[in-house]
This record gives structure tokens, C-alpha cells and sequence, in this order.
């Protein structure tokens, strides 16, 4: 992965000329940035990881796999939020004092270990993908911090094709997974945006979501076994696919972010690859009607793998990136929709029927292919867009099908007043990724035309968007996850009594607080 | 309810004559047993509540609502396991010092804050319905017990029917919710054995599930939000329908029973009515055939509403009680199904395809929708059983597709083994009443001709096949919950690290101890 962008450098793109051209009228001029730093060039502190400590996990996992190159640190120094690229064009950067790469779950163990002996935080690392902060090198009180590289656990561990369950280890990616478990014929199927580079233990410890929404969206119900090695002993969860004997501690694990333990293995629902897929676009006049059809859909059940409504404001820039911005700003909004596996025909028609009683119209096959085609390469664009002095960022958020209109609205306008009282305008696009029986997500993507300071001015924004969020009913995290920029509201969401649980789990588990120090959990006032 | 048996005395029921020809068949000559107690006569130790303790709760909750009556105390004197009804049938008992009747959420506060403040256990009873010694009136470390009786918070309180979401108070009964939601068109479609007398938040509490086994089956995965009191301060979750926003805590409660907080409202998944409902009953060579066939309808998904299979002796007993018994007994495995909602003729055609690859022939309508009409009164058979001295209980656990087979077999081995050491015959049954994805559920119903101590005798074979499952890699419970009675086990379910959690938790939110002392969590051994 390019080290201060997403993914594959060979894969990163010139922005649409479409695109270029309708910038300028969206957000004013924008001028170009100075160039960012070559990753030669960047400036660390000196690792801070002692010889004793060096030593120590070299015994573990060999001298090989305690690196402290600067390139190791720096790639291991966060994840791929737009402050996170942005930190990286700076030639001072902030980095972890080694990167650890241990090969099973017994080195893992170890490793906890010795930084408990040692008091050195462990901050563990799966893709790096985090886009909320969760991967920031943060010491806590302790001396040094190190990035527990969870890479070299990989792999499908077994497969049973009975009962149609895969044990993977932790650090396998989406693309290994999927690749290993398709070799017998077997699929994974989630696929968020960070498919090709997130793992398996991170969709875990992330609460991530897949885009075959309607499918296998949530990855916390595929998930039927974790075993975790925390600093004060290990754990294995998941006996039976139900059971009643006590608490679901699965559910502990599942969107801890490494602040309890490390995943080590998952054990994760898997079925046969499906043999067919019929994609088939909607188009609606606004985002309301086409809201309403994704509800009945999600309340009849049973319906498309895939489905996605995008509002008016993504249809006209998605229809500009594939070159057709005349005909795109009178288009309403746009639904995308891919079935596969049983029953497609008739869970189309189904589907279908409920779309039209809430105003939609077929629109062919051309658009939900293009989207399937395209839906990992996202991030790719935001790269493009910085690179054009262009801020782009994405937030997320949940709430009930009834609340979904006043949400969207609040969150929208926030956005357009934080930046407008920032001297900067904005453009705000708004789609919906998944869709629940009660409600759905809402996924924002927002442009602004900022002239300086875009991580400071971004951070009062998006304060602003967070208690709007609270305010208006919604989760403050649908699937990024919490981190440490969500943090300070998660007592907002749970209450007092909710982050009182948390502490009283993390302190059990780690009572030195060497995992993950200022993830998840808001830091406790002074008194 | 019955106060030493189920339900309405007046449904109770004669053993069919087919049955009462079947049993010494089966089981051998029975005594009859001698007469049980009468309410009456039944004789309690005095309320230990002192005059004080007295005075506090009724300031808060009113005198009346402070009830140590002595068939008050009786009523709420444990659940309805065979243990606790033999329990019944005897002079001495223990009891709960009072029953408190709070009638809202408000009083549930201020009784906890009183009961720490003052030192008496508090045991919160629904339905009481618990056949795990959820309810058993254990004092723990404090001088006395109530049971904190929520029928009185009861009701829907607000119903969102854009979003399909319920708010119920959480002592509404199955039928009370039912109906104050089938008066707007809703339905909860929650519908385990005790459904006629279990509460919404039994349900929660205790991680029920319902005969709609492949429809609405688990009820953790139907509530949204919950609202808890608990002995340090209440917590409200479910922001969203879906969240990343840390681990999700409403599944810290749901499976508590009660050992962390009281459960006061708990939000819910509702869906219109269904208009249709469609029965078919298949019938299968033996269990092994109708285990794949239900295998392959779960992991083909969007099957039957209801899909349970009873072995080939269950089987033939649920024919006798329909005076069928010749044909029987050569009848092999049997399959109801049910099907409800939107698609019904697709969803049967597919389902029936997979039933009928794995080697089921269809039977009609006519045993599953007798099932449906008898489905919640199997724990009147269980009354007249034990009436003809007739020893008879049910447990349960759960596995993947692939180990069910042999879990079925260790389990009623060392049922069958059990029994016959204390000198019985017995007679195992079993059914699959819930699938998922990756496994299922198996059900047991077990009926002995003990002659003497059959509590005793019981908690000793019980023992046996709680370390059988464990050592067959099912779970201790798959819907009955843990209690006190599966405690002991728990911790070869989540291993050390586990109970360290729970007990964390406990220590966070109850550091009195007050709330079920005994239940779910093992108690400490002596160091």
C-alpha cells in the first residue's frame, strides 16, 4: 500500500476530467498544495524502545521481526483517515518505536508479555485501514509504544464444509481470504471499501461493514468464534451458532479496537460462491422517495444482495465521473442493486415491486455494474483530490428508518455551516449503505475548498458534526468504528454507566493499559 | 399460574390414554407418587425483612406493594424446572422474604438503591418461568431476599411504525404484547414455550427463543435498545440499527439475568401481521435425514417460518398422543413446517426441494398444524406425568452442522447411562427446534421411572450431561439460560478469562452483590 495514500501506487488516477471541470463551480478556486514529503525525507523521533526491551522481543519473535527501519515505523505510524495523509505530506511525523511481527498466537502471547513486563503500549495492526484514529502511536505512560504487526498470522486455519464455517487467522486480508476459502469452493463475502488491504481480525475489533449490505453486511453476525490473547491470559468464545449461557462475550471483543485483547483467530460463517449475480439500477426523483423504497425492501426481507441509494448531490458526481454531467444533475437519486445466490428471480421481482410503489423506475444494468466495478477504488480518487488542493472526507452514521430524513439534514447542514464559517464552501454528497429492518446508515462524503490548516479546520467540523449527530438521534459511528477521534463522545452514546462497563472489562484485562492507550474508551477527567 | 405446576389449572390435562398404555412399556411399573402439599400447608421459614427494611421499600413502592403474604412469597419461590415443581410438592420451603411490586422504572431505581443501602438481596422475577434456578431466593451475604416482581411495568410504550420498532415495558407478558401491537397491526412474533406467561424482558434477560426457529427465533437478535436500572445507575442502549460505536453493550444484559441490572423497557424489532400462513409436515427415514435436510434449508436460507424435527422417538410418542401409536413406531423422523410473511410459494418450493433431496417425502398439513396448536402446552403433559409419578424434564444445547450427530448421541447415552445407574429405565427424545446457518439446536425431553429422590437422582445425571455436552463441544444452554443451576459449567463454556469478565462487570455495576446472588456467575473457589 502507498504509504502516505491508499493502496496500489500503479493504481492511483487523474481526477475525471468531468470531475476537474466541475470542481471550480462546486467549491471556488483551489489552490495547489506544495508538494508532500518523499518518505526518504521524512523526520522522525528516535525509537525509544530500549535495548532491553529490543532484546526481549527479539527473544519472541526473532531480531528479524522487531524492526525499527524508519520506513517500517512510519507506514505502521496510523491509518488512512484524511488528517492521517494529510500528517504524512508534513516532513515531522510521529511514528511507533518498532514494529513487531509475530507469526502465531502463541508469539502474540508473548509479546504481551514482555510489554507488560516492560511497560512498552502495543498498538495492535491489521491492513491499517483505520480511518478514526485507532492506529496513532500513542505511548499512554508508558516509555515507548510498538505497532503489533498482525500480518504473518494468515491464512484459512479450516474449513468445515458441513456446518459451512472457516477459522482464519487474524491477520488474514479480505483478497487471502476470500482466494483460500474459493479454492473449495467457498466464500467469505464481505467486502467493505477496505476489502483488498483490511484483515479478518481487524473487520473484527472494528465492527466493520461489507458492502453486500442486504447480504453479509455486518461482519458481527458472521462472526461464530474469537480467540483472543489479552495481557492477562487468553480466551476462546463461540461453542455453538446460538446459545443462552450468560452474556455473548463475542460482543465484548467484537469493536474493541485492541483495547481488551488481540484477536488472534476468527471464526467466521461462510457459504458456497454463488453462481449468479443480475445487477439492475434504480433511479428515483429525490432521496426521500428513494429511501422509502429501500425500507419497504428491508421490511419485506429477503431481498438483494447489494443495495445502495445514493442522494441527489453523489448520483450528479458519479454520473460526472463517468463522463455523463449533462444528463446527470436532473437525474434524482440513484439505487443500486446486485443479487446473488438463491432465489434471485423472484427476490427481484419482489424487490422490485416495492422499489416502484415508492416511486423508483428500472434503469438497467449500467450503473449497479459500474459501481460493482468501482467500489474499492474510492479512496484512490480522495488521494487525487488532495493532491488538487481539494479537502475530501468521509463520516458515517445510523439511525431508525423514521428519523433517517432529520438526521441526514442535520448532518448535512453542519457540514455546509462548518465550513462555510471556515471561509470555505462545500460540497456534500450522501449515500445509503445498509439497510436494517428498523433503519439504515447514512455514509457522507463531503469536498471543501480549504486554503489552510485543513486538519485543524476539518477537526472543529467535525466536532460540530458529532454532537449534531448525538443531537439528532444518530450513532456516532455506523462502521468506521470509535478510535480516538470518536472517543470523546462515546459516553454520548452509552451513557456513563456504558463507559464505566468498558473500564471495568479493560481494567480486568489490562490492568497496566499497555493495549491501544486512548482508543475506544475517553480519556476519565481529572478530579 | 398454577402455583406447583404450569399454567391455567384449568387447562390442565389427563395423560392421554395412548401414553398412559406407552409408559410402563417404556419405563417400567411407576408408584404413584404421594399426594403434593397443598398451598395451604405449606410451611415457610418467617419473612427475615425487618421492620425497616419494610418501611423503606413501601415509602417508595406503597405498602401494598411490599407483600410478604406467605402465598405471595411461595408464588415467587423459584421457576418452573421439574426440580422446582417436586421442590412444590413438599411441606418445607424455602421462599423470598417479600415480593416488591415496583410500577415503573423510577421505583425499580429507588428499590435498588434501598436494597443496597440496607443489605437484602434482590431477585427480579418476569413470568417466572425459569427452569435454571434463575429465580431460586437465594440471600448470598445479606440478611434477607425479595423478589423484585415487574409484572406491573407493563405495556407498549410507544410503537414506531415507519421504523418496526417497539417500546415495551418489561413486564409485559407474550400475549399482553400481542395484543397491544396486533391492535395497530403489528406483531412481535416471539414465541418460546413459555410465551403465555414470560415477560418481554425474561425474554431479554435471559437470551430466549421463540418456535418461530427460523423466522423471529433468537430474541437477542430482535432488540434494538435496552433500558436498565442498575445498583450504581442506569444505562440506556440502542442508538441505532446498526453501530460500530464500540462493543455492543445491550449484549453485556441481554443473557444477565438479572446479576447485572433490572431490565425496565426493552425495544424490539416488530413486523406487520403476516396475512397467510402455510403448514407442511415431512417425514424423513430417521434423524440423520431429517438433520441434513434441515441443514440444507438453513444454509440455503429464507426458509419456513417454523422448522423443527423430532427424532424417531419423539416422533412416535407425539403420534401416540394423537392415538396414532400403531402407525408410529414405524414412522421414523418428522418435520413440521410453517411458513408466514411475503413469498411463501417460492420459500416452500425452495425449502422442499432441499427436504426432499435429503430424503424427505411431504405428509400434508395435518401434524404441523396440530404441532401449532399444541405448541405451548408441553409443560402440561409434564404436570400429569409427574402426577403418575412419572419422572420427566427437558434440557438443551447447541452445535455446528457437523458435530450434531455426535452430541446428540453423548448426550442421551449419558442420559439413558445416568438413569439406568440409579437403577431406571428412561425414555430420551429429541427435536432440532432451532437451525441457523452454521448449526443447531437439540432439545431433549427425557421421561424416567424413578421410584425414589428423584431430585436428587436428577442432579447427578443432570451433572453427567452437563460434562458430556461440554466435552462434545456443545453449549451448556442454547435458549434455557444458565441459572444457578448451569453456573457451574459456565466456565468450561468461556473458560477463566470469561467468568473474569462477567465477575468484572458484577463488581462494576453491583459491588454490593445484592441483584441474584448465585446466579450465572460461578462463585469464587475458596483460597
Amino acid at each position: 500500500m502507498r504509504w502516505n495514500g491508499w493502496g496500489d501506487p500503479a493504481k492511483a488516477k487523474d481526477l475525471p476530467l468531468a470531475v476537474r471541470a466541475l470542481l471550480p463551480m462546486l467549491l471556488g478556486r483551489v489552490r495547489k498544495p506544495r508538494p508532500a514529503v518523499e518518505l526518504a525525507h521524512v523526520q522522525l523521533e528516535p525509537s525509544r524502545l530500549t535495548a532491553e526491551d529490543h532484546a526481549a522481543f527479539s527473544a519472541v519473535v526473532g531480531p528479524a521481526n522487531v524492526d525499527d527501519a524508519p520506513e517500517s515505523r512510519i507506514r505502521h505510524a496510523g491509518g488512512r483517515s484524511t488528517p492521517d495523509l494529510l500528517r504524512r505530506r508534513e516532513v515531522h511525523q510521529d511514528a511507533p518505536d518498532a514494529v513487531l511481527r509475530p507469526a502465531h498466537h502463541d508469539e502474540v502471547r508473548a509479546c504481551l508479555d514482555i510489554a507488560v513486563a516492560r511497560g512498552v503500549a502495543v498498538v495492535p495492526f491489521g491492513g491499517g485501514t483505520s480511518v478514526v484514529g485507532a492506529l496513532d502511536p500513542e505511548r499512554g505512560t508508558h516509555h515507548a509504544v510498538v505497532s503489533l504487526d498482525l500480518r504473518r498470522l494468515s491464512g484459512l486455519i479450516r474449513l468445515d464444509e458441513i456446518s459451512g464455517e472457516a477459522l482464519l487467522a487474524a491477520g488474514t486480508t479480505g483478497p487471502e481470504a476470500e482466494a483460500s476459502l474459493s479454492a473449495r469452493g467457498f466464500e467469505l463475502g464481505h467486502f467493505p471499501q477496505s476489502f483488498r488491504y483490511a484483515t479478518i481480525g481487524g473487520f473484527a475489533a472494528a465492527r466493520s461493514s461489507g458492502q453486500n449490505s442486504a447480504g453479509n453486511g455486518r461482519f458481527d453476525t458472521m462472526v461464530t468464534g474469537l480467540r483472543v490473547a489479552t495481557p492477562t491470559g487468553d480466551i476462546e468464545l463461540g461453542r455453538s451458532p446460538g446459545s443462552a449461557a450468560g452474556p455473548d462475550l463475542i460482543r465484548v471483543f467484537l469493536g474493541s479496537e485492541g483495547i481488551f485483547g488481540v484477536i488472534t483467530e476468527v471464526r467466521v460463517r461462510v457459504h458456497p460462491i454463488p453462481r449468479d449475480r443480475v445487477f439492475e439500477s434504480w433511479s428515483f426523483p429525490d432521496f426521500a422517495g428513494g429511501a422509502e423504497g429501500l425500507r419497504r425492501v428491508a421490511q419485506q426481507g429477503d431481498g438483494p444482495t447489494v443495495i445502495r441509494l445514493s442522494d441527489e448531490a453523489e448520483t450528479a458526481v458519479s454520473l460526472a465521473q463517468v463522463g455523463k454531467i449533462g444528463k446527470a444533475l436532473a437525474k434524482g437519486a440513484s439505487v443500486v442493486t446486485v443479487y446473488e445466490g438463491p432465489g434471485i428471480a423472484e427476490r427481484r421481482a419482489r424487490a422490485g415491486v416495492q422499489l416502484a410503489a415508492a416511486g423508483g423506475v428500472s434503469a438497467g444494468e449500467g450503473a449497479a455494474e459500474e459501481w460493482l466495478k468501482g467500489r474499492f477504488d474510492g479512496p484512490y480518487l480522495r488521494d487525487s483530490l488532495l493532491d488538487a488542493g481539494v479537502f475530501c472526507e468521509t463520516l458515517e452514521t445510523a439511525t431508525t428508518w423514521s428519523n433517517l430524513q432529520t438526521l441526514r439534514s442535520a448532518v448535512e447542514s453542519t457540514l455546509k455551516d462548518g465550513f462555510g464559517d471556515a471561509g470555505a464552501k462545500s460540497y456534500v454528497m450522501c449515500h445509503v449503505s445498509h439497510i436494517y429492518p428498523t433503519g439504515a446508515s447514512l455514509y457522507f462524503t463531503v469536498l471543501a475548498g480549504l486554503r489552510s490548516d485543513p486538519v485543524g479546520v476539518w477537526g472543529a467540523v467535525k466536532a460540530r458534526v458529532n454532537d449534531a449527530i448525538i443531537a439528532s438521534g444518530g450513532t456516532i459511528s455506523h462502521h468506521h468504528a470509535v478510535g480516538r477521534d470518536h472517543a470523546p463522545w462515546l459516553g454520548h452514546e452509552i451513557g456513563e454507566t456504558g463507559i464505566r462497563i468498558l473500564r471495568a472489562i479493560k481494567r480486568e484485562l489490562d490492568p497496566s493499559g499497555i493495549l491501544n492507550p486512548g482508543a475506544v474508551i475517553p480519556a476519565e477527567r481529572a478530579h
